[in-house]
């Protein structure tokens, strides 16, 4: 397997647009946690330029999510001596890079992307959509290459995002000369995490997610109030587990695989009541996230430590961002000086 | 005229994709050459970056190009003195700019714009288009921006640069605070030269310039072979001045305009031949060229002293760069360290 003798430099990295959730921690902090100490290098970005995109009138909110979001992931575990975690914006070479990759991809391959299609719908964009927000595919390929990443944890829907970086690769070599090698993306093994709603993406703006800063009440009441199947009514009727949220969540995070196939025919037969299912739930989802919640608060009391990884780690990526511009330039013949 | 007490920062440049003929002389350097002695700040700068985005596959050509078009400038009188001369690719920050002000701008206000519109339909670029390209008005305001210019002399075609310019100052200011002024714009004299063929725009893609850089016998043979009255066949026709390049071209470049006056009505009445009149152009644009032409040898001799006068510039401009992006980032609320 040639594939596995390649060094691995791994990148990821959040929107800073509102505290992480479930949907995060299983679709990408599952893995970055995993490959942080199989990857030769491992890279972890607050995007709160990309996050700027589509919020550009409402900059607080980007920055104090963006401590927030580091705050989360450190209370996941990821490690800045493994990571280097850093702020995006502080990178002005991105930039840069992102503004010369923009000459090797059309509007028409913009508007293609699916990604960026059922985003522009959702939030019903159209042609008025930011011309910033049009072209983040290229602004992430930028992301990706200014640390030369080529394993990136992704969500499912992001996949279509490496392909564009893959394409502007190609672009860039075969007229600059060998600069940059491919990119792989890695799913997570639950790339998408139904919402508490049954929705198919759990979600801030659709209000349908488990946060891991949730305290357990709230977890409880959000498990409560979740989507099972509307025809079982009375606690002997038959219920269905397909499409019941409850069982989604359970075959997830519920490491007891038996019993959870013991009480899915048990419902399936009747006599098995939604509360039951949905306190067995709620005890699994808050024995994963206490722990998290818990040292989350301990990490929040000092931001300023905080901060100070993060300017830390930038430092670290701004001098693999220098070196990668220069090598750039250089095949672009725009080193002058 | 309360506009004269503003202190004005002008700034002008050039696209690096050939030599400089006389449709930039009179449509820009006349103009960057009066205003280095009025303004408080005058900056140059060579569009490197904005010339890549329709030549991404040629940066061998830009390359030259930025050193000759600074020639050329320096031959006219542009005097590093009073005028900072910098290329715009060794300022990243202006890249940076330019990706925050992207969030300002909708695709369709991009594809609105006028001149944007007939290159992208000059070049059969459509749906095509590079990103970079499309988006490159936006890449113009940061290129003024950064350095606080409020006065840019420009073509007639580039009004509309100017426009989206403003409309970007006040969303700007709208949402993150008072940081930029308003930017006016200042059209030469002869804000569109016809080429030597007659067609509306002297152009190196059309072949119908004439160049700063032209000897003498080049002058005389492009002058030679203008385009003026088809039905002006034998000297005892009448002709047409309307329409007669060779009269635009004394209109414009002729100082005494009292023997033009004499001239147009001779040839109107017939007895004046186009020999005559081509001869006393070619004389006139060959004492407007040739000092420009002797210096632009001079210089060119000295490659090293240029990039010198460039790279001394560029450290100046690079000043105010930052100076502005730290305003900026902290307007934004992405100052974080």
């Amino acid at each position: 397997m040639e594939k596995n003798n390649i060094k691995k430099t791994v990148l990821t990295g959040d929107r800073p647009t509102g505290k992480l959730h479930l949907g995060h921690f299983v679709g990408s902090i599952q893995n970055r946690l995993k490959l942080q100490n199989e990857a030769e290098k491992s890279f972890y970005m607050v995007a709160d330029m990309q996050a700027l995109t589509d919020n550009a009138e409402n900059p607080e909110k980007i920055r104090i999510n963006t401590l927030e979001v580091a705050i989360d992931n450190l209370a996941c575990g990821l490690d800045p001596q493994k990571t280097t975690m850093f702020i995006q914006s502080q990178i002005p070479e991105i930039a840069e890079l992102a503004l010369l990759f923009m000459n090797l991809v059309t509007l028409a391959r913009l508007k293609r992307n699916p990604t960026v299609k059922s985003e522009m719908k959702q939030k019903g964009f159209g042609e008025d959509v930011p011309a910033g927000f049009l072209i983040y595919p290229v602004s992430q390929a930028a992301d990706i290459l200014f640390a030369k990443a080529n394993l990136i944890p992704v969500g499912e829907d992001q996949k279509p995002m490496i392909e564009q970086t893959n394409e502007i690769v190609d672009s860039f070599n075969r007229i600059y000369g060998e600069t940059f090698g491919h990119v792989s993306h890695l799913v997570g093994e639950t790339p998408r995490l139904v919402g508490t709603d049954g929705n198919s993406k759990m979600s801030k703006s659709l209000n349908n997610g488990i946060y891991l800063s949730d305290s357990d009440e709230v977890i409880e009441k959000k498990v409560m109030e979740m989507y099972t199947d509307p025809n079982h009514i009375h606690v002997e009727d038959s219920g269905k587990v397909e499409g019941n949220v409850v069982f989604m969540y359970l075959d997830i995070f519920d490491s007891n695989k038996e019993e959870i196939i013991e009480l899915k025919k048990q419902y399936q037969k009747g006599g098995l009541g939604d509360v039951v299912l949905k306190k067995r739930l709620a005890k699994v989802l808050s024995e994963l996230i206490t722990p998290i919640r818990e040292r989350r608060e301990k990490i929040a009391e000092n931001p300023k430590a905080v901060m100070d990884i993060l300017q830390e780690g930038t430092k670290k990526a701004r001098e693999e961002a220098i070196k990668t511009l220069n090598e750039v330039r250089q095949a672009m013949k725009i080193d002058f000086f």
